[in-house]
Order: C-alpha cells, then sequence, then structure tokens
C-alpha cells in the first residue's frame, strides 16, 4: 500500500468503490465532485464540447488522482465526465485531507509536490496542444503513460493527443519502422 | 502589502528586481529557474516551437506568479521564456518557501490553494485550446485577467487563446455590437 493511500485512508470520509468497464462515476453537471484515487484499473476524464465531440482531458491508471479541480476549487458544476475504461477500484476522498492538520510537516510538502508535478505536466500539456508536432506529443504520452499505449482505444489516445486518429496511425507506422 | 508577498520576503533567498519593457528575465534553456512574483507590472511566458512561431502560456499582471514549472519539479532546462511587457518590478523567490517548515498550517493551507486554483486554471486551459469556441475563450480570458484588454497586444491576446487575430478581432466588435 503507497505512502499516499494510507494517508486516504485515515479520512472518515475516504470511500472504497468498485466500477465495472464502462461505468460512469462522474457526470458533467454534477455537484460537490471529489477527487478519485485510482487503486486498480484505469480511467479517464472528458469534456463534451458544444458541438457533441469528445475530448479527453486525462487518464488515470494505478496510482494517479483524477478529478475535477476547478469545479472543486471554484464551486462550480462539474464540466468533466469520469468514466472507467477497466473495471476499477477507486478511493473517493476529501481533498483536504492531503493537507490535514495532523499530517507532518515532510508529508505536507510530498504532497505539495504532488500538485506542483501536476502543474508542471499540466503546462506541457498546453504547450503541446498549441505548438508541438504530433510526433512528439505521442513521444510525450508514451513518456508519461509508458503502460497505457495497450490498454486504450487508438482513437481516445488521439482525442487526448488532440490529433485526427490518421494522424495518430501514421506516427505509431513510422516509429515501428524507424525503432 | 499582500500576505503573500510577506512570505516570499521573509525568505533570505528572495530577491527584488526592476525591470525595463521588453526586459527579458528568463529565457528558453536556461538551467535552474525560479518563481517570479509580479509586485507591479505585467509579465507574459512563451514557447517558441520548432517552426519558430511564439505561442502564449500565460500573463502575470500584479500579484501573479510565473515561472516554468515543469522545468523546476522535473529539474530540466527551462521551455518557456519570461518577458516585461510593462516596466516591472518582482520578487524571485524559492518555491519551497511557499510550504517551509515556519509557516502556520493555515498558511499552509492557504498556499495549498494558490497551487489547487493554478491547477483549477491549467484544466480550463487545456479544455478550452481542445475544445470551446473561440468567443467563449475570450470571455473566459476577460474574466481570468478583467485587466488586460487595454494593456496588451491583440496578437498577444490571439496568440494566447490559440485563435487567429482576425478572428479575435470579428468577436470583439461582434461583443461590442451586442453589448
Amino acid at each position: 500500500m503507497s505512502n499516499l493511500e494510507d494517508i486516504l485512508l485515515t479520512s472518515p470520509k475516504a470511500t472504497y468503490k468498485s466500477y465495472q468497464k464502462g461505468d460512469l462515476i462522474q457526470r458533467a453537471g454534477d455537484l460537490n465532485t471529489v477527487p478519485i484515487y485510482v487503486k486498480q484499473g484505469l480511467l479517464r476524464s472528458y469534456l463534451i464540447d458544444s458541438k457533441g465531440k469528445e475530448h479527453i482531458y486525462m487518464f488515470a491508471p494505478e496510482g494517479w488522482i483524477i478529478g475535477d479541480i476547478e469545479a472543486m476549487e471554484y464551486h462550480q458544476p462539474a464540466a468533466l465526465y469520469v468514466e472507467c475504461l477497466e473495471a476499477s477500484e477507486v478511493i473517493l476522498f476529501e481533498k483536504d485531507c492531503l493537507f490535514k492538520a495532523s499530517l507532518s510537516k515532510d508529508q505536507i510538502l510530498e504532497n505539495k509536490q504532488l500538485l506542483l508535478r501536476r502543474i508542471g505536466r499540466l503546462q506541457r500539456r498546453v504547450l503541446m496542444l498549441m505548438g508541438t508536432p504530433a510526433i512528439d506529443r505521442y513521444q510525450y504520452f508514451i513518456k508519461t503513460y509508458p503502460e497505457l499505449p495497450n490498454r486504450v482505444p487508438q482513437h481516445m489516445i488521439a482525442s487526448f493527443l488532440g490529433i485526427a486518429p490518421q494522424t495518430l496511425s501514421t506516427i505509431r507506422s513510422q516509429i515501428a519502422r524507424n525503432g
């Protein structure tokens, strides 16, 4: 059991849940959503835009935390759906438990690093969506999620990268040829 | 003086600096960059892509913190340039001072909220780049940075929004007509 999981479980409100593949844990419009720690399985969060098109915000395999932080911090209804791509075991928790007074200063510093690293990854994601060639986006995806290329359908990886599915197949065959 | 500024100034390594309009505080490739608190003025950070095109990552008016968090957290050279759009007074600081042991638990919780809100804004920025109509992007820009539309050149606002400058003028005249 990870250190992080230990902390979540000291919180009286933390709840274990099991889901089947395809289950929706959260829908756009939901109120008072909470962060979700993935103990086992694979989740994704996505937005449906005004034209009905899906855009994948992130994937969360084992050990990741997923949720709608904007909705939580600004007390808004969720914009994101959260769906299980595999049968999953998760812990729903209260976000403040990562910084509560009973934790040691060291533990708080460690949890602070989780947030800073998430900011760093989001920075990279914004910069990639703005100005990075598709092949570099895919290579960063593999680095961030080394175990996912074989667990996630291709069209979802393309959606996450903000590229057309055809572009993704071209890149993958390019990499296979060269590597 | 804000509470945040007080905390930065208790750090022995915090440094005041004054810059002129057009000065570069940080360049892509710089090592060991630090976060920058804007006391007065206006900064922007941007990436230059492999084709030489600029993409604006963020603006930082008074009270904001700007820097290359990915580079800091993952000990990489900076990817971002930071430039002064106006004559600016800033404080360069060590990121850990926001969470150091001498702070009260309340202060740490407050600084943690800064990070969570930054994550929330970045989430919105990713979702906007992926699937939000240009007019909604501009309206979110005005809400996030109410004082900036008259302080920042139009082509930079368009770059931040990931839209063509012509699209931005169309949107602005649309809003002026309707409202």
